[in-house]
């Protein structure tokens, strides 16, 4: 048990403050022999990392990682690997005022009432920036499943901001690199620009959804009860920091559907079942049937907003809060790398998993034989 | 770590089977000296279990539970509680035939994808009978957080039925005992006996929202980042069978949010801080802000329907099934009381996780002073 | 986390005390597949059952297995394996003036302190009854263990008595099924008999040392620092009722040691490495060497004796004790298939644990290719 | 499940090798608001810092802690507590012909046995500079325990060197922190000065025995059956590098008492039950009595020696091995304040599992009201 850890045994314990000399992931139970080093981290921290568009905070953190063990001449030992990204532009002040008001939509107030204080540094631990540390853990987990699971892709994207839905009809991957939203549309990239520059000018923010799906992921990951997949998937992304919400295949959508509809029929394809649809998500009863897995979670808009809320001080008495400083209008958009590397540890956890119980890194039961 | 337990301190480990001689739950780390008996964990299991309207599976299950371990003069010693539950209808026949054949929306063909091999009788380890032992282990919770969060209540009701929301304007609490559905509207109980019968009649079935709400609970539950309430929360629900979304408070709808819109602003109580809004569904950061705690969960419909889906056996022949056979045309309803006790079980380990850090069972920062 | 378990991945949970109506273990986490019955499970409980001497306690329990869950036609499923054993000669009877009086060695004073109360029926949980449940999931173990690492062979056995200890030139591996004491010495066997006698005439009783041995273990098993392979043994002996020490190969006496008598020289065998010696019991660096793990643990004389101990009651008042009633005159006697079993569980664990991280139930890194 | 973590509540997960840039400690679970600061965490540090006496490794290593997360002002927030010891004197060199052979007595062989390869810089991940992350963790536990249970003090002491066994009679605890091994004996100190020096001449090594005392721990620590307090002392003994054997209380030597001997009488003091015998070195039936908590360990004599032993190469060639470089003696000195820290982090660990079971921090049953 651990406050800070996730995995059953791919096993990433995150440690470190906003504002602090660093912060970093300790991965244990990592299997020995992957060839790992900082630059095939780097790309999945980069991704994230803050000041990249006019979208994003103006926050400038290089975020580069350093690894301080666990490898040997490049590749993983089995031992724990210390990842630790150092912070860089936290810019020292007093913070003295802040610490004694609670900004609505924070952490703050709940963490003065369960600690009996905080660390009012930029959220202390629960500053988005402790994402950075499963974005690092996440690049272990994914150069880790190019071994054992070779054919296994991830992707994330974002499919919502405020109320504007993507058109599914226009949906090219192709178009998720080539702008600052990740979103797979590239009419909605334009639209997007416009109204979150708007929003920002209003002294507001909006909230997102993003999609996250792992294709080639093996059948038979997971198991019945309560070490499901989908369990660790939503525990795992619900632990993101502003996520509200989490859908595996039809998702909420699943209630209006009709066992009729929802019941994805099954075909013989040339190497083992095939199915007519994905309501499910890929995944059965807990457990992944090889079709793709598709997850999604709604992330609430940014609480740092520069129109004035009314609120409380320490002693009670009330005030208005207004933040000022350096905030993502949608911090949505930086959440679609967290929401990969969440997957990417979860697909590799419950892949050592099954290999422990049954030797496979694929299904046991054959079909077609 | 093990498959088939969750709570980090008030650990419960279900086992059993839909046909086999029994099933139960091990309440380990249970807090010595509180008063539990088998009538008072009856009273939740009557509230779950089948054949009590036409509206559920006419298999008729008295479950009476027993209690063989763990109480001594009628107090929890503090010891593990073994709760068993004895299967009686489980009409033994031949499950050859179905043993071959894949069910669409079942676990059938993911549990021999995994293992190899499969329990057929009635869906095994994967049957939705072992959310019974959940509902035995919950009536623990919620016997000790009587005696250490007194005022603490927890309601579980449906919200939607296949397509059909409640009326929000309707809301009255009082009528959920008195409806099949457990429902806090009577027009939509009135309504919904008519659209489920119909739908049973088509050899369909319905999914449906369950809306689990805790009152009373105390500020400071939970933890900043992996330990999160709604971490745990959103694993506890998405491991009962046939849910493919969870949400807490304004859940995925608070994508479509504004900043404005989404920070519940706060004012002085009587005896400490309130809000004037509950978008964050009682959590802030992870941790409980003395708000009523909402989690909302989509419950799939049931795949176990009368009208023929189009499948494949073991060999990789195509065929069609039916599934015949006594069969919730909306297992949703049943998902009611076994919401409130995964409710109730996380809140009860998180109530003693703070209390391990603290020692306290309420908030230690006191806002106000 | 649990308070009542142990294992990482092959895990086991108990439950029950000594007068309930029953005892037991779920096992989690089994492989699925391996043949089970309970006619294999009994064979061990059958060489720890009370009464089959006139060594042990009096008191008569068959202690029947029966296997509720996680079978299905005679092979584990890979879902929980519930083992129940009921008490059948638990004598009920008024407990009332025990439960005010602390019995001096006994957890009786303890269990009070902790918990506020006690269950006074023949030590409740902390009654040696509680390893009847690790013997059954020790035989679960051992099937497995059958199927993975198939020249595996565990073997434990009495190596002293009181202070009386074996004549290492005359051990005999053949003699320990032969006598009551599972001592590998035939001379020993006669003598502790009369010594025995004598001792329960007097009033008292005798502690003992046990050892086990695991022939045929793989090399590769452990890990370099918390989840040491000695580390989990340590654990799972000491957490036996009355063992006061555990050691390794040469145990406390590899202090008395020089490096040069210490240091197991090695050579190169027809399949491997080969060692000169065995200080380290198999174990070198908390992971196996493929030699004999060897395994030592004391337990304390019974403290249930018939002879007067000064003590005090729950008021405070000085009063005396005598136990009376069935008791073990020497409880290391029936310690010994408990170590066998414990050992098992913790090896099946470890392999586990080894090929989840590395795929294989055996080294990675072969010597002499 | 972490393979480098201890602890269930106050969780301690180590990280790093002897050779790499750094090694830590993240301490995860920590009560907030006790004062830390690194200094206190420096006086333990300074305790196992080697080059200290011309008994131990001449290696300079400052061991200088660095807090990088968890504090504010200089209390603990809750949060994870990262603390890091870089490493200055790893002497950089060719380890290439080391690398393919394999030394007696250290984990060089299952090392690569487990992984198929391994850091061969010092040992890497089996080194025991691992410790000093465990006494950094440890300077912490104790500052909470000065906090929590005030009168609680910890202290470590060597009570045999190779066959030298101390003089009881003689020991004063005065005279533990005189002499370079940390002896109660100032006699034995000036004694094992000579034998030591010998033994390093005639390039060997020898073994000891540490004791490690909790005076001042409240009753009612621990659990009956898998969560005993004992259970969990030794495996943190165990788990430290080079031990071979743990005692509790009369330790081995209670196989060889009559239960007459053993059962420590108890009789009433002035504030609570009072034992007249200490056999159970404070802990009954897995829970502390409030007596002195002993605990002893045996460490072998370090395989790191100047004497030729034979060996294999990785191809399976004979070979002999003599270790030359900088090494401890008596590895056994340096152990002191390991012991010391295992036993403050463990004592904390159960006190907080204690209190969220019971909400006390000490006994809940009080005798003699």
């Amino acid at each position: 048990m651990s406050l800070n850890s996730f995995g059953h045994l791919f096993r990433v314990t995150t440690w470190g403050e906003s504002h602090g000399p660093a912060l970093g992931a300790t991965v244990d139970g990592c299997p020995p022999g992957t060839r790992v080093d900082a630059e095939m981290l780097q790309r999945w921290l980069d991704k994230r990392k803050p000041g990249q568009s006019r979208h994003t905070t103006q926050r400038r953190e290089p975020d580069t990682v350093e690894i301080l063990s666990g490898l040997y001449e490049g590749r993983t030992t089995g031992t724990p690997i210390q990842l630790m990204i150092r912070n860089v532009d936290q810019r020292s002040k007093d913070y003295s005022n802040i610490e004694d008001t609670f900004r609505p939509g924070h952490a703050d107030i709940t963490y003065f009432q369960k600690y009996g204080l905080r660390d009012p540094r930029g959220g202390g631990r629960s500053s988005a920036r402790e994402t950075a540390a499963r974005v690092a853990a996440g690049g272990v987990a994914r150069a880790v499943l190019a071994d054992l699971a070779p054919g296994l892709e991830i992707l994330g994207y974002m499919v919502q901001m405020g109320p504007h839905v993507i058109d599914r009809a226009r949906l090219d991957l192709a178009e998720i690199a080539r702008n600052p939203f990740w979103v797979p549309d590239a009419q909605a990239a334009v639209d997007w620009a416009e109204i979150l520059d708007q929003t920002r000018k209003n002294g507001d923010s909006l909230g997102a959804v993003i999609e996250v799906v792992a294709r080639g992921a093996p059948a038979g990951l997971g198991a019945p009860v309560y070490a499901k997949l989908d369990t660790d998937l939503a525990a795992a992304m619900m632990s993101i920091n502003a996520v509200k919400g989490v859908e595996i295949g039809a998702g909420m959508g699943a209630a209006a559907l009709t066992g009729t509809q929802n019941a994805d029929e099954i075909e013989m394809g040339e190497d083992g079942p095939r199915y007519r649809s994905n309501q499910a998500g890929g995944i059965l009863g807990g457990i992944s049937t090889g079709q793709d897995i598709v997850v999604r979670f709604a992330v609430k808009p940014t609480s740092s907003i520069n129109t004035p809320r009314a609120s409380v001080t320490r002693k009670g008495a009330a005030t208005e809060v207004v933040t000022k400083g350096r905030h993502d209008p949608c911090v949505g958009i930086r959440a679609v790398p967290v929401g990969e590397a969440m997957m990417a540890c979860v697909l590799l956890d419950h892949l050592l998993l099954h290999r422990a119980q049954t030797g496979r890194t694929g299904p046991v039961g054959q079909i077609g034989d």
